[in-house]
């Protein structure tokens, strides 16, 4: 297992916390120095917040962490492509290099979407995608279609 | 004073604050049925965190007090325009109306650098522009103008 797919593992295991709690599927660790200084699953509905994306937990946990705004040096795993709220953070923390599983066609605004590295910001992010994607997408198609088992339940009530 | 000016006073007091503290001077109010449910400022520097920004801080707040990741109805008052973190942060929440007094050529993210709502997005807000412009504008050319005064004595020491 390299690198990358030992500190995306643990994303997908906050991700898989996330799923048993009914929530999308997504889970992020941020690294520095080989050692995780951030974690955050998405809690969007059992913490009645929009800000509550893995991401954001894990930049705020790294802040509080590191004593500092500026993430530098810091690499962040994260099961599924950031939205523009969680891309932008990641660009205002100077997040140094992004490794993202799966591409999110519906909001990803690391290249799918919208690509905020195009546009004369203050930081660009380095980006890798597909690290252990079969796993993210798995657990994806498991969470959505459970969804849709539980929707035509409701729906033949 | 109409409606807009005088929840614009609010969140420029909250930037004055900001400025106080040595921060970028930025404030928000978010608004529902006439009552303020949230409130922010720019803290980034005083507490250590790239996501304390005004516009955060008020949709935390209001998604507290609110009870719910979801804001309709409600209407943000901010000071200057949102950076691709907190306009992504409105859309997220479903805010449906956004008034901001200034644009922002670095990072605004609602039409100046980037225009989130012309993406696919799951929402798009609406906008207003301008309100007590001139009063926002004194406090960012206040700060700028104290910040080179500082580091032209800091260069000449």
């Amino acid at each position: 297992m390299s690198e990358h797919e030992k500190y995306m593992a643990q994303a997908l295991l906050l991700a898989r916390e996330a799923m048993d709690e009914g929530e999308v599927p997504v889970g992020c660790v941020i690294v520095r120095n080989g050692e995780i200084v951030g974690k955050g699953r998405n809690r969007r509905e059992v913490g009645k917040n929009a800000l509550a994306h893995a991401e954001l937990e894990a930049i705020n946990e790294a802040c509080e962490r590191l004593g500092g705004w500026r993430l530098p040096g810091c690499v962040m795993y994260v099961t599924l492509e950031p939205c523009p709220m969680c891309a932008g953070a990641v660009i205002n923390a100077r997040i140094e290099h992004a490794v993202i599983a799966l591409p999110d066609a519906k909001s990803g605004s690391l290249g799918s979407v919208i690509n905020l590295n195009s546009y004369p910001l203050n930081h660009k992010v380095k980006l890798t995608y597909g690290v252990l994607k079969d796993e993210a997408k798995e657990y994806m198609q498991s969470f959505f279609g459970s969804l849709r088992v539980k929707l035509k339940a409701h729906n033949n009530r």
